[in-house]
Order: structure tokens, then sequence, then C-alpha cells
């Protein structure tokens, strides 16, 4: 039995809820395919969203580590292909903080890559009929910070463990108010579950066209 | 008992699935809140698709018609306000033809006004968490020339029986490939059975902020 | 000779300049063409911008009367096709007023024609290298309410005289803070130009394509 | 007196122009503010490309290159912050080439920074009136594979010389069959200018607000 964690924010800037922590929340505990997924909420502040995952890396001992954040604004659901070491932060954090370029680690590589199958994720995301492909920026906010510090930590401390990011869109009840697109939090579920059996029975990722232009 | 007409169109251009159709397929027959809906599927074709909806309207006699209508590229589900005497096809429709400014009924006045209660409809669909808004133009291709064509019929033929159009999103499986916004078919389905039996059971329209600034 | 009127509302919203006041302004007096191009500033204000360019158009007497607004978000000259009786807005006029769902003429038809030749002024624009093309919606607020307005006034008392609406993107200065499109004022104002000599000295339309699917 | 190069692609995919070397041309020779520009239109083409600018630098020994490419569909002025180590083409290069998830430089770093001062260049050209913000991608096509070829370049050979990239909308003539946003090309010349101008005399950054969000 292979175990993955899944780790969602909680809600931040003006929003109430966050669909990543709705739609973990949904899946702890599940096993399925042989995979077992564990879950953990994840505050929306820099530096100790880092620290409630690699603790909770430590305690589970997880083949597979996917993070998921909300990327309000995008049509579809996007594994984050590089993370950065840059925080720059346009609006302040849930604890206030506004850390404007700076390096989340100090002396750390300019990027770290995902290390999930990105391109098969999305392949077997689309072939359930949802809307999927690889983002190449998870910004520079909490989302990136996360990724990036949880991609060092592995790195340095745990290179058996694969992890990675999944950006995830709006979901119809935040949109209400706002023209922006969004995708049921059901399709979400499915698409992270799909996600994460993927990347717990796949190492090697797929050669398929999915770049981006710009 | 009331009965809604719902109508959808089969798809067109260089779609293979209209969710149009498939919305309102799952809809025949169904008896709620004191509402039966009756649905119909028509041509995307200039002129017939006309034809069938007023011969449904003949044969069934409902008390409301609701055209539906696939808008792509669009995040919510928006009632139409408006249609206009004016076919101005940027595509070919099913058959071939592709009018250019033409009245769609010669000497018939510049637009009718939807007669469902527009702004409430919205309303009863975001009370379920489902984004909509209110349209002021169902474009100049056969979704506005079948919503123009019935309300003249209406206007001159059945005054008492109700008449509008809805336009809906893609759903998610017909933007695997393209970056548009989607809304999966079973919110759609909800939505259009809300709006159904709002405007079977009210025929006064709310007082609700809901205009665009252009 | 011919005359143009050109009229441009003030700033509203939160916006600081409005570019239809900033475009019309620089072409004020300008013979070019064998047409005069007289200019209007308007307040954006309901019944008001009406009065003020009702009194115009009996004090100049042009032969073509545009009407220009700001339509923040759309990319292009955007001559508009057709006015619509209501008023419905989304945020209160510079004097205040909101009026939700009313009709800006009481029994007026549902709607008036622009009598200028769109397509024409599209396609002479566009071949000036600025992107243009008609829209089938002036939205419910001030630019829509002077534009059946001014119609219905011409309708009614000047039928020789006519007259439309062009909507225009934000200027580039508008949007250094949001990601929103722009184009800049002296394409506008070349736009605006071309449009006023076109619709002066051509009655007929053309045959083009240009419809919106929705 | 301080030399920049500015390189610009020319055209690709189905445009039959490229805003990037339009720009650049008008700017060679250019002496101001004691900056000389010299510029060089690069092949959009993996490889080729780099040789070619690379080749220039040899040549030139400049104090600053900036690489510039368009971002069709963008609204602004985007100086590029990270170049990443991949080639990852969505369509087909100039030459027929589509490499699919190559590294650029086999065993370079995932990711070089610009070494210009990319906030100060986005503020300076703000100041101008015209959009610009700080991307954090480059895509994974010919734009970002020239960006990291020229960093990788530097970092080795001349780490004296600083490096980066900028991408830039397309312009009006560009976008009269869609609705895409575009840039009239002599904002576009007069930012890179000032980019070109800012970047030559300092090296320190700006401490501003600017990242995004995701």
């Amino acid at each position: 039995m292979k175990k993955v964690l899944l780790t969602g924010f909680d809600p931040f800037g003006t929003d109430v809820i966050n669909p990543a922590s709705e739609a973990i929340k949904q899946l702890n505990g599940l096993i399925i395919e042989n995979v077992k997924l564990i879950t953990v909420e994840v505050p929306t502040v820099f530096h100790q969203s880092r620290e409630v995952v690699i603790e909770a890396i430590e305690f589970f001992q997880p083949d597979v580590v996917i993070c998921v954040g909300q990327a309000g604004g995008r049509t579809q659901i996007t594994p984050e292909r590089i993370a950065i070491n840059l925080d720059d932060a346009r609006i302040a954090d849930n604890e206030g903080q506004q850390p404007i370029d700076e390096p989340i680690i100090e002396n750390g590589p300019a990027a770290y890559w995902s290390t999930l199958p990105v391109k098969r994720m999305v392949h077997q995301i689309r072939k359930m009929g949802i809307p999927a492909s690889v983002s190449h920026t998870a910004g520079t906010f909490v989302c990136n910070h996360l990724f990036y510090g949880v991609m060092h930590y592995l790195s340095e401390h745990a290179p058996h463990i694969r992890g990675g990011f999944i950006h995830i869109p709006f979901i119809p009840e935040q949109t209400l108010d706002k023209s922006a697109p969004s995708m049921s939090l059901n399709l979400i579920i499915m698409a992270l579950k799909r996600a994460a059996i993927t990347a717990a029975h796949e190492q090697e990722d797929m050669h398929e066209v999915g770049g981006t232009i710009h």
C-alpha cells in the first residue's frame, strides 16, 4: 500500500472558503487502488505552512506529498512544474506578513522541479473529462512558498519521497458575485484523487505535448 | 399543474456535443413542485429551429417556453433579457446557411423583451450556489433567431404563454483542449430546473441590482 | 460640408479620466474631407446626459450624431448596433441616481437601431490597422440611456439626422494597476475621426460578416 | 557610455509580423542618456537563437543584454524574472523543431534569475503611463529557451554583463481578427527604451510590491 499526503490551505485574502481544504477534507483516510490518502490543513502563512507540512511528512512518512492551493481565475486543474526561491507577496498572509523579494531558503537553488509525473497526472485527469494542464508558475505567494519549502526539505532530507503542487480553480459558490471561471468541488475532488493515485503508482512522466508558448 | 417547455439545440460549429440538448434531455417528463417539464431538441438551423419550437408550443400548449443555448466562453448561467430582429451569422448554421444583416421577421419590431422573470430566476439559481446573471445580448446567430422568433409568435398568437431564453456555459469535457471556462452539466441541469419552476410560478420579476455597465 | 456632432462622457465610477471626453476634445472644430467635427462633453448622469445632447443637436443641426463612451475591458473600438429601452444601473451615476429596471421612455419601442453604417465604420477603422468590431449591447447604464434617448429624439423630431454610439476601450494610463486591456488615445482619436467621416459620407452599410455567436 | 544589446525574434506560428523585431529595429544605433542601443534580430529557432545572441554578445561586448519576445494575449509590458531549464514546445519552431521535456543545458541549474532590475524597470515604464508588471514565467518555448541560454552563457563566461528578457503584447494590427488585447508599437518602443536606460544605469532593484498570487 502506497501513502499519499495531500495538504490544503485555509481561506485567504477576501475569500471565506478555500476549495483546497474543502476538497482534501473529503479524501481523508480514503483507501483506493492500493493507495491510502492522508490529508492535513495548512495555514496560509509564510514559514508556518512549511513547518506544518514538514511535520506531517515526518510523522506520516508518505510515498508522495501533493500540496493543493487555489488559483482563482484559472479554468483548469493545474499541476505545477516548478517552484522558485522567492517570496514576493502582493497581499498579506493570514498572519499579516508580506515579505517582498526575499529568498525562501537563503542560498537555496533558484528553483526545484516537481518530482511528480505532472503530464501523466494531466493526462489521467483529462481522460475523466476534467480540464487540466501543466502550469509553469505557482506565483510568489504562500503556494509557491510551501511548494519550494517542501521540495527543498525532500531534496535535503528525504529524497525517496516525491512531491509537488496542484493549483485548483474557484468553486462555483465563490464566483456568484464575479464573472470568474469556476469548477465544481466534486470534479476537483475526483481530479485530486486521480492525481494522487497516478503519482503513487507512476514515477516516470509521459512524453506528451503540453508546454506553454509564454 | 403548470407545463414548461424547454428546448435545446443540437451541436454546431466545431463542437460535437451541445450542453443545451444534453441538459434538457435529462429533464424530460420530470414533474416537480407542481410543474411538468417537457423538452424538445432543436436543430441549429435558421428558420427550421423556429418552426420546430412553434410546432411544439402548439402541440403541448405550455404555460412557459424556455429556449436554451450554449454560450461558449461565458462563466455563468445567463437568462437573456432581450431578443433583436437581426440575423447576422459569423459562421454557417448546420444547413450551411449564413444570413448577413437580415431581419428575422420583415417589419417586426426591433426587439422583444423576455417575458420571464429573469432577475428572479438569477436570484433563485444563485441561492443554490450556482453563478448566474442577466445578459443583454443573445448574439445574432441561431440562438437569438429562435428567441426572437418565439417571442414574435407568442406576441402575435399566444400572448398568455410566457417565453424567454437562457444561455449556458461549456461543460468541462468540451474544454479539455482550450482554456475556456466551463460549468458541470449537473449544475446546469439544476439551474435550468430551478429556472423553469421559478418561471412557472412567478410572473412578477424582482427589483434587484443586476444591470451591466456596457 | 457635412457636420458631425461627437459627444463624450466625463469620468464615472472609480475612474478619474474618461477616454471618451479626452478623445473628442482633440477633434473639436476639425474640418477634414469636407466634414466639420463639433464636440460636446456630456455628464455621466441619467436624463441630464440626454438633455445636453438633444440641446446640442437642436443648436448645431448636425447631419450625424455619434455619442462616445468608455467600455472598460473591451479590446476594440465597438460601434453599437442597438439601443434598448431599459435603465438598470449596477452603480450610481455621477448624481447618485441608480434606476433599476425602468424604461427610458415610457411606452417607447423596446429598441432602436443605430442609423449609422456600423459595419462600414468597422471596415474603415480596421483598414487603418485599428481593431474594431460591431457590438450588440451597449449595456444598461448611462451609455445605453443616452444612445436610446438620442435615437428616440431623432426618430420623433429629426429623422433626417442619423445617429449612433461607439464604445471605446480604456487608455493605457487607466490600466497601470489592473491587467485590463487598453488602446492608445491617438488610435482612439484616429478611429473616431474615421468613423465620423465614414458616417457623414455613407448612408448605406456594407454587407460583410461581423455578427456575434452569442 | 553604456552599451545595451536588444534582441528581437522574427515572426512565428501563424503571425506574419513580430512586434519584438519591429520595435527593436527602430531603436538600433540610438544614443540616449549616455546609453548606446545596439539591436539584433533573432530567428525563432531553438539553439540557433542562442547562438546568434551569444555571438552578438561576444562581438559587441555590451554592459546589458535584453532579449525581447512577443507574449500574445498579455495586456502589459512584462519583464521576466526567471528562466527555467526546460524546452517543451507546444508548436514547432521556425525550423520545424518541437522538443518535448528536454533540458536546455544538460545538468544546468533548474533556473536562472534575471540580473536586470525588473521592478525598477516596471516602475519607470509605468511612470510613463504604460502598463507594466513583473512576470514569473517566460513559458517553455523559444523565448524561455533564449532567456535561459543567455543567462547560462553570462553566468559561465561573462558574469560582468547583466541580462534578462522582456515580453511584449501584440500590436493592434495583429488583432484585427481576434479579440485579443494589444499595445501600440510606439508605446512598446518607449517602454523598451526606458527599460534599457534603467537597466544600463541601475544595478540595484527596488523594493516594491509586485508579486503574483499564483
